[in-house]
């Protein structure tokens, strides 16, 4: 099945307990696509970068099997952002620093086969351009992404795209920002009632729960040792979602259930390392054997 | 299975959304005993009240099969409890006010068949009283509740009686306390180090985990659309572990996972009502409805 992303592209400085980390590659394509590509599943990217984006990152991308064919190189310099985790709240990231460059006149155009996936992935940007190009393509499945920020300074922008979608992923946060609904089930209700068919309500450490027109389901965190880099934990769970879904080819109840799993198994993975260290490093076996642990830690 | 569980009886005074209600019956040991009963499990109850609790409370139990004769009359008042929880924050209680009473100079003794049970309850009490009956009882299964009051102005206390036990019950920000590790995985372990053999972390409206020397169990909780009354989750949950491990005298890994979700489960049932009103009136069979509906919810 084919698959369609677009997002954002960058170069992260990460400070982290562990130390700084300057100009990594970062991004929501990046942590989506390096995930997905565990599935054995190639994405069509859809980004842009400016001259100064290193060749080594266009080649890491092609070693994850994704066609990089549309991301555009612009006059100017790549999309730049510092930001830091400090001890016992690295589920919160202190944005230090952000540099829009290139990123700030984005405009995702969809050309080619990338019109037409099989899933077409709308990573966290403005709602008005994903409406745009959700209105352009034709999916099977449209997911998409998306943070408080928008939720607060473009909400009508936020409802329109809602209507075009079919899953919407975010974090409990945004879904009580959102909806002003405490409770997790009936936000996602509530939610299901401006326009997708399925929301995921990511948990970060508590896992994540998806709630459809047939299902609720709920699913705890896989428990992580030690968090290193928290950066693109929601994308890699993205691309773990999408990448079972695209895999399988099938998007039956049991099946969204078991892309919610890998979701959050690749979640885990991403936070071992920094940037997409640990998930570029973590091979198919490693995804299998973590399913399968935590598959025994919650059966009952 | 013969069950003995110590902790306290109280008036409580309780200020939540919808009202205020004044001088329901509260007491880790109500709840405790009103979540046991849904097993058909009668309770050895050992506790003190004052001349002014109402016969109609000491009927409640009675009514729950509960034994009543480790019920201490004492000269003096009943130990009474306000506490208010303001919307968006139903997981805090404010106290705004405790009257320890005939509490203050408890002093539990545990009499005839209650000294030799199968399963002990240590309720959240001072960890020294905690200590002394645990060390004059011979229990199969001797289970600990406690909080962070005790574990910051009585560590030494609390470190000892956690020799004596084989399963502390406490919740998330407790296991951090005691430990000072964020990860609960590794809190659990450093705890079952000072003693228990068996972990339990309650947390919340995340549900629960469980840490001994053979498993690492993890479960979310059940989500309840709205939240009345929060007082006694705990207590309610511990109810339902030993309800469980009582009624069918298995201690085994896959009975202790069913315990853990059973006690998820009475706690969800706990919060839906004023003091232990919700959990009095819900039928086994109602109990058997929302495991079998959670079961449903969280497997994959």
């Amino acid at each position: 099945m084919s698959v369609t992303a677009i997002g954002s592209i960058g170069l992260d400085t990460l400070i982290v307990p562990t130390g700084k980390f300057e100009d990594v590659l970062g991004g929501s394509l990046s942590h989506f696509v390096t995930s997905c590509s565990r599935f054995g599943v190639p994405v069509a990217m859809v980004g842009v970068v400016g001259e100064d984006f290193p060749k080594e990152h266009m080649d890491y991308y092609s070693s994850m099997n994704a066609d990089t064919q549309g991301i555009k190189v612009q006059d100017g310099k790549t999309f730049r952002w510092t930001g830091q985790y400090v001890e016992e709240q690295m589920d919160e990231a202190i944005t230090l620093n952000t540099q829009l460059n290139v990123f700030e006149t984005f405009d995702p155009i969809l050309e080619g086969a990338s019109q037409n996936p099989n899933i077409l992935f709308l990573g966290n940007i403005h709602p008005c351009l994903q409406s745009r190009v959700a209105s352009k393509a034709s999916a099977k499945l449209t997911i998409l992404d998306t943070m408080n920020l928008w939720i607060n300074t473009s909400k009508e922008d936020l409802l329109g795209v809602l209507k075009q979608i079919d899953v919407l992923i975010f974090n409990e946060t945004e879904a009580r920002i959102l909806t002003g609904e405490d409770n997790l089930v009936v936000a996602g209700k509530k939610v299901r009632e401006l326009g997708p068919d399925i929301v995921i309500i990511k948990r970060g450490e508590h896992g994540a729960m998806l709630i459809s027109s047939e299902d609720v389901f709920q699913v705890p965190g896989f428990p992580v040792a030690e968090v290193i880099d928290p950066t693109g934990a929601g994308d890699s769970f993205a691309g773990g979602f999408v990448g079972h879904l695209a895999k399988t080819n099938d998007f039956s109840k049991d099946s969204l259930r078991k892309a919610v799993v890998y979701g959050n198994i690749m979640g885990s993975f991403n936070v071992q390392g920094i940037a997409v260290d640990k998930i570029s490093k973590t091979s198919w076996d490693q995804v299998e054997d973590r399913y399968q642990e935590f598959l025994e830690m919650v059966k009952f």
